[in-house]
């Protein structure tokens, strides 16, 4: 520890753990191994941009000293991130980029690489920290297959959520609904964190901050599939948090879709409440990246929602972007919301989670 | 006049007057007069809803006596709109379903109809109604075609704007500057109107509903475009007028803007300023679809983007969702706020239109 503060009890709902192709290896199976050690397997690329920062998406100063990337190493993660901020649990959220979460072709592959990752992920980190808790990663072009790898590891007790890309896909589509049913039944969370959606119409935007700017559209989109395809009234357990597209678009997108509702509900007669009523029951939302603001613009926000307890604090560790948990939010702060958002929101969240502070 | 009330004084910046591709017949040259008489031409159809109301996108009480669509007469428009609000000015925004203006192929077709739309709008409205101020139509496609309908129509002293389709262009690319340079040229707002985008990544959502919702996501879209691509830095007089998505997206779009802007100017370095001062100084928005809000909300938002100038009413008629102009703001409002609302905002923006209540 190089700095004397007060430690924070975060539960942090965005740490990225990464790990590369070639160390997934011993967890793949043959003929999926070999497509990548013999047969020149080229992973899907898609974001037409350069990296944001110099050391591309990642914080510079979070490479591991020996050289790997940001987040490959749990050690140096504990001393970088959970030691020094003093976090009670951190929900890890992968990096493998591309994700194949989101592969547009080969679902097997990405089936197989879903399994592995989750291997990985359970042996490397979920059973070596007891503040660490996992994402199970699934082929979101594969139902089937995903609602057995969710079958297969959603049960283990540090698994608290099923991580869905947001990519270009619409998640409130019956088609996927398997997958909610499959969540609700092993009290697992949806989270949905974009992955390289092409915005603009499904095109790419002409530059990396435009396409950072629209990440909220991605993300307000979801929700209102979400919403209007009824999940929430045929799935009333499901909970879904939206991962690093932050909460300032939620004011305007609540209000906008009861206006829509009370103008157009015959459209959509499963729909029994105000959409705001179902976003603050069932969706909750992270903080990163946050924008820099007063506490009155920012509790203006939170009035706006009409819910305290919408907001979970994330560092997105260890990204470019990264909010530092220490200075992220507006200055002075009450106390009781604070502590909603930098853990009790989290904890209400994930039934699996322990439910009172310290475990018992 | 059915009731005693004051009038407003009104400068409405969206009334969508409306035409049958038959009525524009007699405007039309040979051989795409041709194409639809003889050739069984059929216009592009998108939207694959059932319209949102019994009289389709329209308010059923705005048909026209004779039994044409709404929109289709000036002498029952004048009635219903203008002599009851008491409409100083209004803005004519077009209708012909779907537009030309986006026509996907034969843009040789689209650029003969936009022409004849003008030519029509001006003979029929513009030149018929001293209240009534018009709207450019040019094919979106084909730009060069687009720059020459401004120079022949855009001296005419009642078209104040360049209307463009939102639909799935990116307005912001270099390709489409040409439009820019001569609409500045000729003192011409550019008015942007979402004309059927396809939302979701380029796939049409399942519900109208959800596309309705989501249309904001368009206008946020283009915003961000236009600004981080450059347009105003490359033609400082240009004002940009967004029609018929509302404003209350904009607080967020502004903040998130000007954080990235923090965080990434180094990828637009000819950007000089903070993008929500691009903003306040080059767009304007107008009310309708207004969510109903306190006077509260409604404040905190116009506090939010740090201007009282950026709103301009509008009603939308006929549209179903018709916002009235003694109804949809919300009550109490400050005298002085309003009146900026009511016209003084949207008579700052257009340099054409009569600068002194009352004309001189």
């Amino acid at each position: 520890m190089t700095k004397e503060r007060e430690k924070l009890n975060l539960i942090d709902t965005d740490i990225h753990e990464r790990v590369s192709y070639e160390e997934l290896l011993p967890y793949l199976e043959n003929p999926w191994k070999r497509y990548i050690t013999d047969c020149h397997w080229i992973q899907e690329k898609r974001m037409p941009y350069t990296q944001p920062a110099v050391a591309g998406v990642d914080r510079a100063d979070a490479r591991v000293p020996d050289g790997r990337p940001a987040g490959s190493d749990l050690g140096f993660m504990q001393k970088q991130l959970l030691d020094d901020v003093g976090h009670e649990f951190g929900i890890l959220t992968g990096a493998l980029d591309p994700s194949p979460s989101s592969m547009h072709g080969w679902y097997e592959m990405a089936s197989a690489l879903a399994r592995a990752y989750n291997n990985w992920q359970i042996e490397n980190w979920l059973e070596k920290d007891d503040r660490l808790y996992g994402s199970v990663h699934i082929c979101a072009n594969d139902v089937t297959e995903a609602v057995k790898e969710i079958e297969r590891v959603g049960p283990h007790p540090k698994m608290v959520q099923v991580l869905l890309p947001i990519d270009d896909f619409m998640w409130g589509d019956p088609y996927y609904h398997p997958i909610y049913e499959a969540a609700q039944r092993h009290d697992l969370v949806i989270g949905m964190h974009h992955n390289e959606p092409p915005l603009y119409y499904g095109k790419w935007p002409r530059y990396f901050i435009e396409w950072h700017t629209l990440l909220p559209t991605s993300h307000m989109m979801q929700v209102t599939n979400m919403v209007f395809n009824g999940v929430f009234e045929k799935f009333p357990k499901l909970k879904l948090l939206m991962i690093e597209g932050g909460f300032t678009h939620m004011p305007h997108l609540m209000r906008k879709m009861d206006q829509q509702y009370k103008d157009l509900r015959h459209e959509v007669p499963w729909i029994k409440r105000m959409p705001s009523d179902i976003v603050r029951e069932h969706i909750k939302f992270t903080t990163q990246p946050l924008e820099e603001m007063s506490k009155r613009e920012f509790m203006q926000l939170i009035e706006q929602m009409g819910s305290e307890d919408l907001v979970c604090f994330s560092t997105d560790y260890p990204h470019w972007d990264y909010d530092s948990p220490f200075a992220a939010l507006p200055p002075n702060l009450d106390e009781g919301l604070r502590r909603k958002i930098f853990s009790e929101n989290a904890r209400a969240l994930y039934p699996k989670l322990p439910q009172s502070k310290g475990g018992n």
